[in-house]
């Protein structure tokens, strides 16, 4: 999943040699160390150690003994630490309590990534003659003659059915920029566990030595006889539009960027949420987008489908209107469909008296004095990664409801809660197509099952460990799917 | 795996309209029938309903209860058929005895091949919010800085290092020709099972629409930072030398196309043993090979690399000679390396008192009068699947070693003991090219397994289950591949 962050987009901007944007203001799981201590068998010995450690500033997690002996105890200690320059802090730290020896320190981040997240399991043991005879040749010679006759068959008679391709050149690797294919292979991989886990759908990264649009538009046209859906993932905007355009054209199975769907859906499920808590219509709300990069765009645009009238956009340049100098085919849809007032200015204009500010542009980019103008019980989507446009803390009282794109918070906006239960829809169906009211049917389920429970200002979106949430989105998108399926439509 | 049988090469010949050759010729596994019988709970009918099936030329495989009343048994028979037309017959014949109540029958091959025969699977669970940070945002964002700071990493922090794309465009698959990308993922499936269940590889199928050398060649070579080898799979020849050729050049990983070599190794090393048995150095013989496809190149070229000298080589015109129009690159090669005496003539000419025959051309091409003009303690090898060019019971008494291509006889010659191993030792050595002295090396290696056990007319090729086989070959290819890594040589 690229960040949500490219508000003014550049195409293939190569980041790659810019500071790694991983460092996060608490201690996070991202940054976990287990250290192998031995400490004197002295009563309050692991007192004065976890002490050390917490003054140091690391969170403690699981603590294990390992062995003892009459004098000494062997623990492994798990510490979250805040970033890799903290985590060495920390570990100095101990080494300077008297009684512990400090043994192995392991970064829990790099051994869980050793040799990859994910294999390539045979779904039954090939145990004999027989069964090499049955699976392999020559009895596969009569699933591949029963294919050749009747194509359609493709479906039932392999994996086709239940996988799905993640494809990316690796142009915009999280918030990290054009770290080509290689570095993109983690995230993709990271993406296929969630894929399994959540949605018990079989993906494998492709990740492309690919530069050019149709490089990427010819690959994923050569691949998708063996898949049955194609995700896009970490393509820089706009690349990415005119890929996922001409890719779905070229395809006779579903293309859907989660960088701009999954976040669209799962924004647009938490404004659903937030304006029940706040008692507003949809239809009413004035919403502020800033950044119109990829996510950006796809915001825009669910928003539009959704039935939202007064949505003004604006890129680093201001407010998008009819007047924008060198629009593209994507902002000069934005400005055909937002501003009815035809406003123009910068953000503090656009913020004043607005309801929704989302935000999928870069770090620290608004004031709490202009959040201070919007409407009362305004809500504020800060989304962007890992340092939001503003921190939760400086947000006013005047907003209500507060969602960020980050797992330490309430209100995570994150689009693993989508493309598990998306895809298992579009598999389901056997969708040829993703259409724009799967994507308006999928938030709305979303925000269906937090209304089930009763929607608060720190609860508009569910867990990503509800069990209800895959087979909820799922249904959802299948039945747009089954319903369209013979009309063929296009994103 | 393409069948070794395309003699006469037949660039891209569209076979898709002709008959499947997927019959063969005594009851297999292939055509296993799962029959749910009721039968009267009376002595003797489980004896009369076997005896019809019987009978009826099927052969009878596992006999399992599946629940028992006072009066009835229901069991689920399974037995093995010749072809469907054959099964039809034999479950008609079920349905005559009396007493026999005949329920569902289940197809066992393509009852396996519903959904798929892989899956891809997360190699550890994501139970908590902390897990998902560590395999997924924000902690992957340190994998990916890692990689992209040290491109390297990526074989230690990815599946690259364990994986291999199994690349097709399905223009020959097996024996049944060019039948496309769908029906050749079923085949690339069994390939993947095989390469998990065999080698620990994870190997996924890249099932290719693509059509030229070059969209081939940039496919192979736009996915390949994913993978840590290519395994090209049932691609036409002659296309398939030059995309093995090119891709080899254009990749830092290195690409085997197992129809080629696969066959060639375990065909060198049936030929090591079958010299043993009959006591001839190998540098003494003289080998005849009929059929200059995929295959047969491979194995003309691993037959020079391993020091025989008197190869005589026909294709569908007869011996190739100086004199031979229309000659290609690889035929070229071959007569620059073949044939010493520069004979020409047919395969009667060239049988008359060779050692030798080994045939990857078509069915029933060799008459048993020719082969006994052969030397004394011959060796046979027609590995035409499914029909050899002469069956072995045929055979004249002067032949002394006999292999084919099939399950069902002593001294199968089938790749499946190669490429687990192969790909095995390459991803180990993170070799970046395949190398001829690898192929070498691996057929030696299986020969000098036989050898430990003492080869016989019957026994020149380990079994596919031997578990000394993977390790083996992995270690001769490793070896080699460390040996050159720093010179990068070619195949």
């Amino acid at each position: 999943m690229s960040t949500t962050t490219s508000a003014p987009p550049e195409p293939s901007r190569d980041t790659s040699n810019e500071p790694a944007a991983t460092t996060v203001a608490t201690p996070s799981a991202a940054f976990t160390l287990t250290l192998r201590v031995e400490l004197a068998a002295d009563p309050g010995m692991l007192g004065k150690l976890t002490t050390a450690l917490g003054d140091a500033g690391a969170n403690i997690g699981t603590v294990i003994v390992i062995s003892r002996t009459h004098h000494t105890v062997v623990r492994d200690i798990q510490i979250f630490c805040r970033d890799e320059i903290h985590g060495e802090r920390v570990v100095t730290a101990a080494r300077h309590v008297p009684g512990a020896r400090i043994g192995s320190v392991t970064d829990q981040t790099f051994a869980l990534h050793q040799g990859g997240k994910i294999e390539v399991m045979p779904r039954f043991a090939l145990g004999s003659r027989e069964e090499l005879s049955i699976a392999y040749t020559p009895g596969v010679a009569r699933i591949s003659s029963a294919i050749a006759e009747r194509p359609e068959r493709v479906w039932d008679l392999t994996i086709k059915r239940n996988s799905v391709a993640v494809l990316t050149d690796g142009s915009a690797v999280l918030g990290l920029g054009n770290l080509g294919p290689h570095a993109a292979l983690p995230v993709m991989e990271g993406k296929a566990m969630l894929f399994k886990q959540f949605g018990g759908i079989d993906a494998y990264p492709i990740c492309a030595d690919a530069h050019s649009v149709d490089e990427i538009v010819a690959l994923g046209t050569m691949i998708a006889p063996g898949f049955g859906g194609i995700n896009l993932e970490d393509i820089s905007a706009p690349r990415a539009f005119e890929i996922e355009r001409r890719l779905q054209d070229a395809v006779d199975i579903p293309v859907f960027h989660d960088d701009q769907h999954g976040t669209a859906i799962i924004l647009l499920a938490a404004l659903i949420s937030a304006a029940q808590v706040v008692a507003r219509p949809l239809a009413d709300l004035r919403v502020v987008v800033l950044g119109t990069g990829a996510a950006g765009v796809a915001i825009i645009r669910i928003l539009v489908d959704a039935g939202v009238h007064d949505i003004i956009a604006l890129d680093r340049r201001g407010i998008l209107h009819p007047g924008t100098a060198n629009l593209d085919l994507e902002r000069r849809w934005i400005v055909e469909h937002t501003n009815p007032e035809r406003l123009t200015g910068d953000v503090a204009t656009a913020l004043r008296g607005a309801d929704v500010f989302i935000g999928v542009s870069g770090a620290n980019l608004i004031r709490a004095e202009w959040v201070r103008t919007m409407h009362d019980d305004a809500i504020v989507f800060p989304l962007a990664n890992p340092t939001p446009e503003i921190m939760p803390e400086s947000i006013p009282d005047n907003v209500r409801v507060v969602g960020t794109g980050s797992s330490d918070r309430p209100n995570q906006i994150n689009n693993t809660l989508v493309f598990p239960g998306f895809f298992r829809g579009l598999l389901d169906a056997q969708a040829r197509t993703v259409h724009p009211d799967m994507l308006v049917a999928a938030a709305r389920v979303l925000a269906d099952l937090v209304a089930q429970d009763g929607a608060t200002a720190d609860y508009i979106v569910p867990s990503v460990f509800d069990p209800r949430v895959v087979p909820a989105v799922a249904s959802a998108v299948q039945a747009v799917a089954e319903a369209r399926l013979s009309r063929s439509p296009q994103l």
